[in-house]
């Protein structure tokens, strides 16, 4: 059975919830409260009970909730039970910044190949054991390494047609850095992370601040 | 007089709305719909002309929008007809590829300065034209420079301590890259940016699109 359909910033604080409380596990932290994730997070703690209720029961009133209980189950919900086998598609500056980022196999995501245009970087190595290969090998690649989720940092021209392949070889979600709307099937999950798009955002409530005055 | 406060999804989307505009205009195209630009951004057309009813009116009803006009508009809310001088705090792999992202500069950001602790790095060229700098000096140029924005890429360790030094030296705004929640007083914007959460949330409707089947 499906789950009820969840609202995304539910499931973002649901990704949030999970982090806080594996600090909370590694500073030996046994028992919380929807308060204190609320307040290490600067949220509300009727927002936490909120986003939890979609999943159930998991806290008692008055006595909150076991940490590892409630880690494991988040673990799961969110998927992360397994590790996930990761392409970055695009291998300039940003792509293998993110792939030698280190929270990325630490939360259980192994980037196992890297995909590329330009011929000068072919062969070189993006991450300790994985070499950058053509792009047009793409499909073929991405079917027999068991790829699930593509990282996707092309320059936008490129965006759309990369993506295309992606779906052709079977992908299941894609992360998606660049600056443009990319378009693909609804059993294809797409993510987008655009930090220009989240800069404007700071700047509408910094300039919107200041009309205040 | 302040805006009303506005919903985080909707100044997002009044961003790609700016982005979708600009493509627009680069185009060509003169008149464009509250239908037009949803289907281009695959949303409902509702849902465009709600987020700009907070602004006003601005499409006549069955003539739609001026490209131009709202265009200039949208860059006039969002802050954007002044251009901001931005400072990189931490200068690792995932920070400089920040800084040497072209959509920056494009979109009227402009790095002026690099910070980082690492003594190997300080002295070397972030951007051409920006050396990186110490850490320790970080409040006098900051202040020095009218930077207004901080994009900090600094390790999870340090990230507090180095938000209340841009605190202390009047900054405005954080892009938070750090995959931790930093704490600042209300009249400080922050952004984050954290793309492992938005892997998991990724992987969270992988997971529950194959409970599914």
């Amino acid at each position: 059975m499906r789950t009820p359909k969840i609202p995304k910033p539910t499931i973002r604080r649901l990704a949030i919830y999970y982090r806080c409380l594996t600090k909370l596990k590694d500073n030996g932290v046994d028992k919380t409260s929807s308060k204190e994730m609320a307040d290490l997070l600067g949220i509300k703690a009727s927002q936490v009970r909120k986003d939890l209720s979609y999943f159930g029961e998991f806290g008692k009133r008055g006595v909150g909730y076991n940490v590892d209980k409630l880690s494991f189950k988040l673990k799961e919900i969110l998927g992360l039970k397994k590790n996930w086998n990761v392409a970055i598609v695009g291998a300039g500056n940003l792509g293998s910044a993110i792939a030698n980022y280190a929270g990325l196999e630490k939360n259980g995501f192994k980037i196992v190949s890297a995909f590329d245009v330009d011929e000068k970087k072919v062969g070189q190595m993006i991450v300790p054991g994985v070499t950058i290969q053509k792009i047009d090998d793409i499909e073929e690649r991405i079917k027999n390494n068991n790829i699930e989720i593509a990282i996707l940092t092309v320059p936008v021209n490129a965006a759309q047609e990369v993506t295309d392949k992606l779906i052709n070889c079977g992908i299941k979600g894609i992360l998606n850095f660049t600056p443009t709307s990319i378009y693909a099937p609804e059993d294809i999950e797409v993510e987008d992370v655009d930090f220009v798009i989240s800069l404007k955002s700071l700047t509408f409530e910094i300039a919107s601040s200041k009309n205040d005055l």
